[in-house]
């Protein structure tokens, strides 16, 4: 018989445990914390009708799409994003969920891009939403999320840049150039990698605008400091422009109730320049970057939106989003080393080499796993020496060894493997107190 | 603008919050449980080269295959099980993973069915394996893993239902019979239904065979009572055969070794009956029904095989595994009322009445959090009866209540929502503690 090659396609992989084991942990992470404040799961089809997806993005997420016609003669597509079966869902499911109505939605989506470094055709999006109202509240919980999770993660050092889109808008309208919004966006995003000159001779050359209104957008975005000095010199740069004030006044909102929910100051900054290339976001825009790693970009990227799912339903559903970039945060947590090199779920390894006490093993695995404490039994009664070297390659902390002896003294012998030590320690099926108390202790 | 009927594709379905939450509980019971015993999780790609798939399963899964040709020009097909998946894996990756591997894979497939009452096109499997080792530990450990995982759902009153493959094969052996094993066991499997008559002359007519010898499978079939009673009865029954007696032997041995790892006995059932229609199976096979709802069907089946990876590889590659059937499992959870009624993972909602004292609203909610509390918000500051419907709505436990006076006095109104009682608790931000223990205690 032919094998037929096991490959597979390109710019899909799999995961193996040592990859997926930390990816899981920070998804249930992420959820544990999306619950504590109310978002609730939610999931979608992989499929939806093709005009459901089509032109929902941009060409671009167009002439990515996995599209094809099922064997029912319907024309199908698979999500790129789940933002677009948000809105499909809440117009389809409104009425019924009512409003505000919080969610988490984790899943993967599909895109057929050129596959180059570390970009796949399936990858996992985190998204949580509020949809239905327009609270400050709801904006601040936005930013605390964001803190709960990333300190969930033990990452401690990271900076949470929030905006108000309507400053910038404000400040336009007010210079008369409201009309030019996507081309300024467009070149000022580039401030930060061309540099001021360039930037204001884009401005005046693609978005056609004068240089003195240049220099007042870029005296904008560069208006920099703490938060209070930022916030002191804000109303003189907007004139007065009464959309650009609001939206300061309530970037000030924000600030203080995420201070007030416990965020610390040093993590928020509050930076007039970031603008996310999206004309989708109308209200306060944050991005998230690890100050060890600035360089990966922002791990979780969001903003507030006026309306959903306009193209689905006539309710008007504003909201506010964020996306975690889990990918990026693999790499992060793997780049500082707080992941635990391991391919194991479980910290003990139960060798066995004695087959009449097969028992012995299997009641002391039980034992320990329900207090708790994961523990793998090797199937076969191989060498000692095969069985340690499989502890190891697999990353367990713990070896627990007994022969005939140990079990008639009532002893077991528990190796630390990373530290290469080991120790006699008593246990009885009917007292396992002891070795308990020391798996966990240590 | 024509507004795009926001609709879902037939056979597909939107999980909302109150049916996501329990499906998302249950996954995370059976990725802790399957963890504690060493299973590692991983993931495989949603598509997979056409010849990967087809001609894996039945005639029935090639015909339901979602399968088309991508933008590379490549014939795609999505994946209708973990198994095939599974053995390309295994084939691709087991020199680097080593044996014995166990893994976990909880992910959905997809099968063009024809949809019917609870049959959907998109469906999540729930596979547990280890390959790479004939060892009865290994058949022993899916029995009890199987035990913990329904015990830590709250589930009490359950029989896993065991049985070898390897004894009717040795009867058949015995009997001339050998190359007649399946079209006997596809009547055997319908003994339950049409009786014991019917079978008999259904496996005269469609196997061949002669009634005595009919008669002595049926009788085989038939061999029941308690395990002890069982392995008494079964070597007369068997007659000596050499696989046979080995099969009745190495099933006594994981039952022995079961009850060892604190399975109680009255939960396993040795059930020569069972057949499990798959020729893929070779010794132990099992099936899970619940005692408070037979009717249902098995909620985990599984077994032993001898090759999973034959196509691919020539590596032999035995294993054992199970499929748990979630949905089945939220259906019976759900029936049995063991599932809470809440549209809201977090227990408590804190209703927004007066906008001075937002900040306290806020810090309140993250000392809550902090202490392990699910904690909403209401985002908006509408009627305390408005918010409190959509408290009772969603199903929170806890409402809490706090205006001005409450604020100046150093307490806030708990409302206990099923019980419609409410009380004042002592609050200060400081001194969170009585208010937290007020909530857990309950």
């Amino acid at each position: 018989m032919t094998l037929i090659q096991p490959r597979t396609l390109k710019g899909f992989r799999d995961y193996l445990p040592a990859a997926m084991i930390p990816r899981e942990r920070l998804m249930e992470t992420a959820r544990q914390t999306f619950r504590s404040f109310g978002f609730a799961p939610i999931d979608t089809p992989t499929l939806e009708h093709l005009d459901i997806l089509t032109g929902k993005g941009s060409e671009e997420t167009d002439r990515q799409l996995y599209q094809f016609i099922d064997a029912g003669n319907r024309p199908v597509g698979m999500r790129f994003d789940l933002t677009v079966p948000l809105a499909r869902f809440a117009a389809q499911h409104i009425g019924q969920l009512g409003t505000p109505f919080k969610r988490y939605h984790i899943a993967p989506v599909w895109r057929g891009e050129n596959p180059q470094a570390g970009r796949y055709r399936e990858f996992y999006q985190c998204d949580f939403d509020t949809i239905g109202t327009e609270s400050v509240l709801a904006d601040i919980e936005a930013v605390t999320v964001i803190d709960a999770l990333l300190r969930a993660l033990g990452i401690e050092a990271f900076t949470i840049s929030i905006n108000n889109r309507a400053i910038l808008t404000g400040l336009l309208e007010s210079l008369g150039l409201a009309e030019s919004t996507t081309p300024v966006l467009r070149s000022l995003d580039k401030l930060g990698k061309i540099g001021r000159e360039a930037t204001a001779a884009e401005m005046v050359s693609s978005a056609g605008i004068e240089p003195a209104q240049a220099d007042q957008v870029l005296r904008l975005a560069e208006c920099g400091g703490t938060a209070d000095e930022v916030f002191t010199t804000l109303p003189e740069i907007l004139g007065g422009n009464e959309t650009a004030v609001a939206g300061a006044s309530r970037l000030r909102e924000i600030y203080d109730g995420a201070i007030a929910s416990g965020v610390s100051p040093d993590r928020i900054k509050i930076d007039v320049s970031i603008a996310r290339g999206l004309d989708y976001y109308t209200g306060v825009i944050f991005e998230t970057t690890l100050d060890e790693l600035p360089s990966i970009g922002s791990v979780c990227s969001g903003g507030r939106y006026d309306n959903l799912a306009g193209l689905y339903t006539k309710q008007h559903l504003p909201g506010i989003g964020a996306s975690l970039g889990l990918d990026r945060l693999l790499t992060a947590l793997e780049t500082l080393d707080r992941l635990s090199s391991t391919s194991k779920p479980c910290p003990v390894f139960v060798a066995f080499f004695d087959e009449n006490h097969r028992d012995d093993y299997l009641r002391l695995a039980t034992n320990l796993r329900r207090a708790g404490i994961g523990t793998e039994i090797y199937p076969d009664s191989r060498k000692l020496k095969a069985q340690l070297k499989y502890a190891d390659h697999h990353g367990f902390a713990y070896a627990i060894i007994a022969g005939d002896d140990e079990w008639q003294r009532g002893q077991v012998q528990v190796k630390t493997l990373a530290e290469k030590t080991s120790e006699n320690v008593d246990y009885q099926h009917d007292a396992p107190e002891n070795l308990i108390s020391r798996l966990v202790a240590r």
